[in-house]
């Protein structure tokens, strides 16, 4: 049974999951579409020689009887209507991140998706996904390292673009670890404190970078984690975790050594799209893999309110200077089983 | 437009593609199947939750038109027959190696080819689809380590079987090394020389373990190849190109790193099955691909041949202790283009 | 010229400095010591077969012409007094961390050694000695990573003593860190703040374990200490710093590797001692040689004072929780040159 | 007690371990040089400060009552000469690679100190102190790969000088494998052939580099040795064993790792004389305590003979192609223990 997906919005990331699925994945097919840019829309799906139909809106593609499950690459703000809607057509929908812009937008659509009383919604966070923090996760579940203690990681770029502003070092940058740390270890956050060190001269004088976060598990972990989008020498994905016994740490990405004019070394990644172009595709298959077990696996609604709350205290932090709470609704029912790593 | 592919060839192999194609792989779908064991064909059809039919030969599958592709992955002597069949039937086939199990018989397949006119056949060996040996080829190529003057390389498995014998060393184990090592420097081998190290005392009493191999090229290039089939602690693939400026050498495969116990250290495979899984999804994708758009690229009937010469010669020099010429007829120019570097 | 040494104190450091002397290095010898345990200081001179006179106390001691230089190698109370008695008379000293066991105290010998107007004391910060920090330090200055913005480092030990506490974490081990980084960075400190993760298992009842001190310097440089003691998998020393143009991290300890039993690695030492063994050489060489030059270049009285000041303010950090200042007098003009750097 | 030591060769590597005696260890003193070049003798004396005679020959030199070991640092051709005087006048001595020109001249060496009864002599092979090489020799010592099968290794240098011939990547580079190897398994020689690869462009037209060298020993442990001595990266010497349960690697030179510029690596040194520094040190020193103990413990003039024996059937084995015998007479009972690894 090929499943049949809906694309709302068809810009970057829209493109590269249309193209995924249509070169890449199994058991799905792209069947319709919709963008804000009707003839957006029309070009990709001529692009890519899909045969599917273009919709004014994503209601009208919701509504269309075979269309089994959705995917919401449309812009940030758009999320939340999308997701809401997706639900209520009782839909499944992989949504990007952000789930929704505020916490609030992400904690209504985690109350549609209790009223429908099935889990409905993957959100983006594709790093569990990546094999590296699968083993990490695998490591520390089997107590090889005992009780986690710490977390030491650094999410590096080479560079930042002119729109960057120093609150998206949390909500565009951290929000990935901020996902996966916590799915890492089964923890949740309590409090947060961001400093900031001296100032790279290569970052644009309206922002800090870089900016190093602390934030305190619930269990008393404490993870101290760096953001530097200025850093030029790679993009760099770092974890390392401290436990009680050892300490385990994410690989560097496979790469060829060289012996060459007095260096020994293996090459580091420039560009973020190289990095965890596998994990996509896993987290894309097992999306469409699950839909057709009728059973959601991967990262939920809930996960994506909780990521909301924690970026809002990091940016509260950003510009108190204090350590400042993170105060998590109570998790619902619903949530309670079926994590992926309990899969 | 999904392609149908025929499997010839129900066991361990030809299930494993068929999980891969129904499962992971994009645009094709198996629609016909066929064993020496008709009935283990049927579990197979059923297990998998094909929508295919099991056909009582090669023949009678062949015969079908709506089958665009097939893959031979029965035992090694039935390879040739099954492969002249497809090429007579003008279909695509994609044949698990030994292409054949004498020279004789890979060159019978390559003249089929030619007087067919184009090629059809492409030859099981997945490592040219391993991100680390194709990185290790685009360093070459890219010359950054100048012209490749040797190469160390190195095949280890924790233990052989009970059937294992000294020349499956060269026939079942070097012959990946055979392939690929003549695919990532772009030469043809010469001459070869085989040596006993003193045996391992974990070998059976009736073989050599381990051994080395060494192959002069036609370039000049000399390679040193270990094959060590009862290394115990682990499965391990090495290969290190010494050129002229630098050397390059293979990744070890993606694991975390640990610090316990007074050591640091990563993991080592122990299962040569989780070494090359991603290459053969890769390889089997490029078929699918490949045929869809009518030009396969893969390794050859040609580069199935000229391994089939060169183990001869190895194993003509396992049993002398001299050097043996490694003898090549001319290449035909249907091989000349068309490798997968050059696509 | 042989350098003739007096010797304050014959416990375990003292006499690893005899050995030292006696057995490895060049250009002295031990001539005269002293302990509080007379009979322990004459079991030395005999069990190293020196050639000394074993004097009453270190006045007795420092009132002999022909000592050229003392080491003062008792307990810490001890320092003090034996260091002052040396400048006053003249003697050059290598003192063992602590310099003094307070700030006041170090203050007191920086006073004596201005009031003497040369230089004639060296402590014993001898992480300045180590190649894989003389590495790091001139990376740094030959401004390899650019200028220098966060430092990561680590101090992890396999277990602590039934004495060991809280503050010792700072006072013991973090001490050669507070030397060290700013040395490396040439630069000063001027707030700390001590955050305690979750507490490991293996500590005991009485105190924290691991901390993690966060350290700014004047100059906007953000250090992240880990101190661990009880992290049971080995000693190990880590340092990384981090750059505006890339990052440089202190060599793991010369190990061979060992592939064995499905793992990849090099060994992590257990001992402390056999960390820094030749940085202690070159450490005490380096005196010898710069006593016969009349010009000691190692860590000054002034380093002294200012790693008790800053340790002063990190067990005030401990306690309270919140950022504390280090507020240092200003520089002396006796320590503005000559440090081994500039050396 | 000082020793006292004579100096018969004041060149380069002579002067060398003036200073290293000089400034460095522990124990001895220079009272004593000769050179052919009295001058020359007469300026390193000077130079270095000596409180030393400057004798005309070796002859008036080991007359003197007070030397109480000389150090062989003259040009190779002159070795023989010395040693044996050396030997007649019951001094103990130190010679530098090689011990004599000729495997009959190491014989003559052998046969006077068998007929002193004692040993005297200790062969300038430093490796066997080099941390790296110790470490690989506990690890097979202690059994941690079972029983060595197999070793791999290279001896890279950056570049050879015009006067460098083919013969002496065995006699001058090579030299150091013959003696470390065997040392490092407690094994000997049995056989050897020489293989050539692709030239590379760097080389001079009258030679072949790179070399490789494959030696079986009587143990029928096979080493596989590459020689390239125009590599261009840098100075690097790599050995592996591969034992029946796994495989031991010697370290690679301590190094700080940088990330920069999408590479993320260690350096490789250029020059041959940091990479066994501390080696050279460590051989001077243990040279000095075992003649204080009267008991010289360091490669044995047997060990002379035997890497004299080797390079000679090395050096026809270049010339041959073949396999050559390596034909050693039966080992004299005065070298049976005392090896550096038995003390």
């Amino acid at each position: 049974m090929t499943l049949n997906i809906g694309v709302i919005g068809t810009g970057a990331i829209g493109k590269d999951h249309i193209r995924r699925i249509s070169s890449n994945l199994s058991g799905a097919r792209i069947t319709a579409v919709t963008d804000v840019n009707q003839e957006a829309a029309q070009v990709v799906v001529e692009q890519y020689g899909l045969d599917a139909v273009v919709y004014p809106d994503d209601k009208a593609l919701l509504a269309q009887a075979d269309v089994g499950a959705v995917l919401v690459t449309s812009w940030g703000p758009a999320h939340e209507q999308s997701v809401l809607a997706a639900i209520e057509a009782g839909k499944y929908v992989f949504c990007e991140k952000p789930l929704a812009t505020t916490a609030e937008g992400c904690r209504r659509i985690v109350d549609a998706e209790i009223r429908h009383g099935k889990r409905l919604v993957q959100v983006g966070f594709m790093r569990r996904y990546d094999s590296g923090y699968v083993q990490l996760k695998q490591a520390i579940d089997e107590r090889l390292i005992g009780e986690p203690l710490m977390i030491r990681c650094a999410h590096r770029n080479p560079e930042s673009g002119p729109n960057y502003t120093s609150d998206m070092a949390i909500t565009d940058t951290l929000i990935h670890e901020i996902d996966v740390l916590r799915w890492l270890i089964d923890d949740d956050y309590k409090s947060v404190q961001v400093t900031y060190p001296r100032k790279t001269r290569h970052a644009l004088s309206h922002m800090r970078d870089p900016q190093v976060v602390m934030i305190e598990t619930r269990g008393g972990v404490l993870i101290t984690a760096e953001i530097f989008v200025n850093c030029r020498y790679g993009y760099d994905i770092q974890c390392e975790v401290i436990g009680e016994d050892g300490i385990a740490k994410l690989p560097e990405p496979s790469s060829i050594s060289l012996r060459k004019e007095g260096m020994y070394g293996t090459r580091i990644l420039m560009d973020w799209k190289d990095r965890f172009i596998e994990a996509y595709d896993r987290e894309i298959q097992d999306f469409i893999d699950s839909v057709k077990r009728g059973d959601v696996q991967g990262p939920t609604a809930w996960d994506g309110y909780v990521a909301a709350v924690t970026a809002d205290a990091c940016v509260k932090a950003q510009e108190s200077g204090e350590w400042e709470d993170i105060s998590l609704d109570e998790k619902p029912d619903l949530y309670e089983s079926r994590t992926l790593s309990e899969a």
